[in-house]
């Protein structure tokens, strides 16, 4: 297709009026499409029926208490199950002694985590909320709108950091971190990171790994929520933060979270913080004060479902046979309607759940808008960047796991006219 | 039996040889007892297994969505399922409106919620973290350790309120509540408290609502954990705080929390906060930010197993029959070997989880560590008072739930002997 920024101002019309009346005919059909939901589909709910039956009135005995000497109906167990532990850490890719397994919420661990800091201190240093200037946080752009969100609530200074096609920019974010005390943390998804499906290359973790920060509270969250959530095999390989840290003497700097939200139930999963030793003392120390242990039968049904690597490994395979569809469908469409247009660029994410689509300065909201009238909900404008700036406004996170493939066909269909409506209206402005 | 404390002597020595003989005989016997763990036995566990078979692979969609538009398996939920809601608001006695269900830990909601005031303040107040003096909390003694120890986390001070049969000293709690602005709360358990077993009259209660607190901020904290947890029919009756305190025109002064941790399973049951609609508001603006929402699956298992009062009820009376006969034990033994010695006075509960025992001054530590000494575990002495500081050393909390009926039987009457002993030591001294 040729490039649209090569257009004479009369084919710019012509393919204006082309878009508009396909956009027309969309709006006829009165479709209701979402392609928001960064959440799994009921098929890939589906897949995990069997683990309710894991556990049941019939259960034995020996059965509910593991092997150990606890019954896991009863309290206590604060750090988890050994099996939900080992579980845990073969997707972290850390030990089981690395590990302590929560609720159902591994964002829950993580606002508990910043929460303790801001209210407690880590590290001998002083609690944040006693600290005369803001705290400071690194933010990979465009990122997790809820890791913002919680960022924010603490009135912690979220500073944009680009994340390009191998991580973050690690000179911007080495220098911004050895000098400035006030920067206390980042937030990580180093594995098909949400929304541009990016995983940090093993240089980039490296240099995280080497980081000298001028905090001594300085910690990395490394929210590794998509660890196994491959689309394809063999999927992106993920360089271990934690060995890094320690091979770079800095075996404190990071904490690790992950959940089987999107393996299992997404609401009715588990979820596990990983760190070492120092942090995971400090961290089982305050959550001793705040619960007297975790669902362990829930723990239960999951290592029993999952009992190892390779089920695991089976059980994603599953999960990619039904997304993956739908990702090749976003991607077809989009390189069928957009390729050589020069009005935007997008993501082909290895796995994950989001593809990050980049358009012209000054499109995403009207792109949005026009989906929204269309009956097409997209993520919000700006949710992917800290305080909803996208300042350029040029980021869409597209959602292509909840809705079916068909769903998927029309969505991309209509996305990409609405991107060509916007494009067009704003080269012709 | 004569008073101790007119024995002459001799009359002492006598008592206090036979005792130790007595004392010989159980250490000879080398038992493993243990009367200090607040929870459930596995026979009261057992009446829960069905709950375990209401959701399984075989459950139905229409099940799963519980009549809504969603999946009970994904996410989403943030208050809980409508039936969930129902179900705490018939154990808490309030409407399903006033209601917020989470996860499996009340303990954690009430840690979460004075986490938040104290990071983030309510009703406009500032936060606790940025007030130049410490928050003050009272707490009635004997009281709940759990309690104690997660306030102190915050650098709250607690002030210590008598806590007689029918409730806290209400003169001194008005008193405080109405001069100090720094008091922003107090730790209530109104029926069957841990560990006196006293239920609050509907004067103490009428009282509470009528609280005039020089702090905006003041809340009461009201631990409902025993609510449905008679021993006897009929159990203690409690006024409803939010009641109360709606017709006093306080209407926001009050959260109540419970769990389901001493009805199905301690470690995988559901808990609730109760609140006014413009607290309930605020702490849901707040939870956002926490989670995506509770394990919703559980919340099922919880409503499908408990569908309304009658069946609360019935289960109820199931625990009833498995633990009274154990408080009888302890009861009855108490009173044979301690009757009229006026050594030690001790509560008749006609709920909850323990009975608490009053030594004579300075007795409390001795008859643990003896008990220890002859193999049974009591709860550590001064666990009851805030900073673990019982000033008289007099406070003994008796925990008869979990050891079969034998193993009460036996702890009980060594109770008696190492009471008998520190006693007569202390007089002798």
């Amino acid at each position: 297709m040729k490039s649209y920024l090569e257009l004479t101002a009369t084919e710019m019309q012509e393919q204006l009026d082309a878009a508009q009346a396909q956009y027309q005919d969309y709006v006829a059909k009165g479709l209701k499409l979402n392609m928001a939901r960064g959440k799994p589909s009921p098929q890939q709910l589906d897949l995990s029926m069997p683990l309710l039956d894991t556990v049941s009135a019939q259960t034995s005995a020996d059965i509910l208490r593991e092997g150990t000497a606890d019954d896991l109906r009863n309290y206590g167990g604060l750090i988890g199950t050994p099996e939900a532990r080992e579980l845990m850490a073969t997707i972290m890719g850390v030990d089981a002694a690395d590990v302590i397994v929560c609720g159902n919420s591994s964002l829950n661990i993580m606002y508990d985590l910043v929460s303790q800091v801001y209210a407690h201190g880590i590290a001998g240093q002083p609690a944040w909320a006693k600290l005369d200037a803001p705290v400071k946080f690194l933010c990979p752009v465009p990122g997790y709108d809820r890791h913002f969100a919680l960022t924010e609530s603490f009135g912690i200074e979220m500073i944009p950091v680009p994340l390009g096609a191998d991580g973050p920019d690690m000179d911007l974010v080495e220098d911004l971190v050895s000098k400035d005390p006030a920067i206390k943390g980042i937030w990580c998804v180093p594995k098909y990171s949400n929304p541009t499906g990016t995983t940090y290359s093993d240089e980039v973790v490296s240099r995280f790994a080497a980081l000298k920060p001028a905090a001594a509270d300085f910690r990395i969250y490394w929210d590794n929520a998509y660890a196994v959530h491959d689309l394809q095999q063999p999927g992106d390989s993920l360089l271990s933060i934690k060995d890094a840290c320690e091979a770079a003497n800095n075996a404190d700097l990071w904490y690790m979270f992950a959940s089987t939200s999107k393996i299992t139930f997404a609401g009715s999963g588990i979820s596990a913080v990983a760190a070492s030793d120092v942090n995971l003392a400090e961290i089982k120390g305050r959550l001793t004060l705040q619960t007297i242990g975790p669902d362990k039968l829930n723990q239960l049904r999951h290592s029993l479902f999952l009992p190892d690597a390779d089920a695991v490994g089976a059980h994603m395979q599953k999960h990619a046979d039904i997304v993956a569809p739908k990702f090749e469908t976003v991607l077809r469409t989009l390189e069928a309607g957009l390729e050589g247009t020069k009005v935007g660029t997008w993501t082909r994410p290895a796995g994950g759940y989001f593809i990050s689509f980049m358009g012209l300065p000054g499109t995403a909201r009207r792109v949005i808008s026009l989906a929204k009238d269309a009956g097409m909900i997209l993520t919000e404008a700006g949710a992917t960047y800290p305080y909803g700036d996208d300042t350029e406004d040029v980021n869409i996170r597209l959602a292509p796991t909840y809705p079916d493939v068909d769903e998927i066909a029309d969505a991309s269909e209509l996305f990409v006219i609405c991107v060509k409506i916007a494009s067009l209206e704003a080269l012709m402005a």
